[in-house]
């Protein structure tokens, strides 16, 4: 269930964060809600200085404070949190050094939230750097079944797993049009799907596409069979990711000049894979992350 | 059941031609031996001016004189035909124009094959050039229930799926291969699994191989549908193919100067490539089937 | 000297048509007000419905009509269109199929320009759709020197050169962007240029960015000498720009999520790239340009 | 004079190692006899634990021992040493840990010499494994004026930017049996040159070898003007090496089937690669070389 949820995209990460780690009753209090969106929810683990793989370095703290807690930090990337009702922080526990979840309402006095600008990519999604300046909730609003790091590593990699997904499907939606286009245009009296430079790209785009949805079929029935570990997430993420950037690399220009043009559709896909490329995880980090489990080496640092 | 023999090699194109277009009776002469591994048949399609896409340009042909009938041309890169006991050949008939297959025994006159010399991979494979010099058969030897061309593409679409795990399959020793080194050399005092540049290759092939394993056992599934068209057989090939030669080079990059040394087995795989590479088809020929396939254009000439 | 020009981009095309295809009389009418920029001159050659090398297909026609001409048709991805004092419109000679250019003013009745919307890449350039719809000229507006295709060749040849370096100048800035943010940026309490991945994809960048600086440089020498032809210019701008893809891309992922927001500059240096791409020939004509003179055989149609 | 004389090959380096670590009275003795070919020299560096980089992890030891030194170790891949008349031989001093450097000459009691079998690459090139087992030499052949590591090191950037060389050498001579083969060969009824596909193939590869060439030309004029450093070279050598392999990967594919035939000529280029890409730096290390000197940042271990 919490794989379909990713394709939500980053309100999945949220429902994930209180599924796996809330109480039965914060369960109650939230998740219907967001179900019927009535509630949006935000996740909030990346920081300025790091990436997704945050576990040693976060700065966003969490102290004890007689009923409740005071939390200080930013977050940064954070999607839909400049809209969302609540989003759910990440923060190390100052004296036990353990990674706590909360729950934090858009209005709690101390959290703000910039919208971030500029992105040439998946534009569709509004980022939000929150700063958290001696933000204080009550303790009802700690996840309660949180394990610290591992749980926020198993909401990792169900969504590692959507993303694996997302290089299919912006892949596959990039050759659907690409092959649209070259079987209308015309150069030299000819629709250019006649020339054999460009079925070159269409077939390779098609074999890519392929391959990678024998790729991700399976790591959704490793998910199903309860079998999905990090590496699984994290190879299907990689591989996509980087095959997707060739895919629409083609894609793009088959187009010729139009390919830059918004209206011809394909310049959002050449686009938003760098976003895919890049987020949940750069290349270089699941690199490293499958790296070491087949290895049995680590080479982090 | 004859995606399987197609494992057995060169030795499975042979059989699937008299099990698709033989007789009862002549199924019944030929494949038990075969079986049984009694008799050795091998496949002669391809011509020294032509690669496996013969359809049009085969230039062997057969003429009906009498009970029987005489067979002239040449047949190139024939595995196995140095030693086989018999080579299934076809060839065009003068009359009609068809391509029609019959099985040659060795000894018969007319028919010589001359080794291949100076392969630089497969070389575990002899393949022959035959010579048909007015080769009398008789018409017992002409495969009965042959339905021309359309024969002889049933069993390169077997074939050509064949290769594509071939592709899958190198790659994957050639991955195991080098994992297995990396994990012991050492250089600079470390093992040079430790080394992110060498995990980055190690991390890329095992995504490859895995991705390639999801479209092959697809393409196996729609075999076993009886759903197997030409182009599947083709982007599975062109791409197992390709990405196999990927994979190869990063394996023999791992070993370094080790890697063009015969004992640390790495140079087969990357050698081997090249065969699986060029041969069922080459890259250019899978290209254009597929690009027919999905475009509704032909772009051969 | 054009050559030079051409670095000014889109308005060195206006400058060199008239250096090279106007009278006396027309190059001191303009050419000086140009090298002032006291006028902006654009340069109308491509069209809708095909790319830069529309000698065959040129759609847009003239018509002599007493003392003056008649242009109909339709110019598409005009740079500087949009405000420009004049345009360089080229035209086919209903008559004689010749094509002939011509001096087109703003204002000209039956000429217009509409902006062209969305584009993704090279913002900074604005491109104009225009209408020609019986527009009339006298002749003194046509360029007198012009030996039809001929002229247009030699422009676009003197062009072609310049966006070859384009390519390298902006794989070079996007490599200097990136090899400083390498050495600030820090992940895992170290700065991100110590990781053997990135200082892989920095080496490959600036090996590129050496090589094709090499090119480049002996492009111009070849101009400078005189001998610089059509395949050459094409051979350095299919190279350039297919490695400034490479180049801009492993910039883009150093960055990371941040390489996706405008205010870390390689977003531009991505974006900007596919225009220099598809510009002044795809890299699919420009390699079949190249692919005639190597092995004198045309693979065009 | 040296980097003309790196072409040699593998002689090159014990002439350089004489030509920069003799002194007078050694030069006179041994470069005459080597320049007219009377006699053959080889250059013992590499280890079989360690690649080229062996500055810190040298294995083979010198001992002062009297008026001489003794000697053990191993040295693997020295080009030429199964039938060389001395070999230069680079051992660390137990007492004082610099590098020093020896000419040994064959039938020298200690020193015996086995030859590697199984080469796929180079196999022009005859390489041992020389085995130093106390082998005891006079003063008088220890190179007088090294200086230690610096010494080793000015050789191998001569030379590694003679392999740099090799690279583009190599990538020429595929090209042209490509170009050649492409406009002979027939498919289809046309020649091969004639189909966009392999257009596609020789333009990228004329691409290649005409940018690698101006990069290494501009290699040469940085060694005639005194100016080259170990990473110009190192680049070289990443780079030409890398685009060596795509180019015979690309010219072997375009000779189909007979590509892997060694009559073909192409099949001896693909292999050979191999060695180029591995030898005086592997990838891995050259590319190091070259990251810390553009960021400032080691990343070896």
């Amino acid at each position: 269930m919490c794989l379909r949820r990713s394709f939500w995209g980053t309100r999945g990460l949220a429902f994930a964060s209180i599924a796996l780690g809330g109480s039965a009753e914060q369960k109650q209090r939230w998740l219907p809600d967001m179900l019927d969106m009535n509630k949006i929810g935000a996740f909030g683990l990346t920081e300025p200085e790091g990436g997704s793989q945050v576990s040693q370095g976060m700065r966003t703290t969490c102290r004890r404070d007689g009923d409740g807690w005071v939390i200080s930090g930013q977050k940064k990337w954070i999607g839909n949190s400049t809209f969302s009702d609540f989003t759910v922080i990440w923060a190390r526990d100052e004296e036990t050094n353990e990674v706590r979840g909360f729950v934090v309402e858009a209005g709690t006095p101390g959290y703000s939230v910039e919208k971030i600008q500029g992105k040439i990519a998946l534009r569709m999604v509004e980022n939000g750097l929150i700063t958290l300046d001696h933000c204080r909730v009550s303790d009802e609003y700690r996840l309660q079944a949180v394990e610290g790091w591992d749980t926020v590593s198993e909401v990792l990699r169900l969504t590692r797993a959507g993303v694996a997904w997302q290089g299919v499907g912006c892949a596959m939606g990039a050759y659907e049009l690409a092959l649209a286009y070259a079987q209308e245009r015309r150069q030299f009296g000819k629709r250019i799907g006649e020339f054999q430079l460009i079925q070159n790209h269409l077939v390779h785009m098609l074999a890519d596409v392929t391959a990678m949805l024998g790729m991700v079929m399976r790591l959704s029935h490793l998910s199903d069979e309860g079998r999905l570990d990090d590496a699984h997430a994290a190879l299907a993420k990689v591989h996509t990711a980087a095959r997707c950037r060739e895919v629409v690399a083609r894609a793009r220009e088959i187009f010729g000049g139009n390919g830059i043009l918004l209206e011809f559709g394909v310049a959002k896909h050449f686009a938003d894979t760098e976003a895919i490329y890049s987020y949940e995880g750069t290349n270089e980090i699941n690199t490293l992350v499958v790296g070491r489990a087949i290895t049995g080496l680590s080479a982090f640092v």
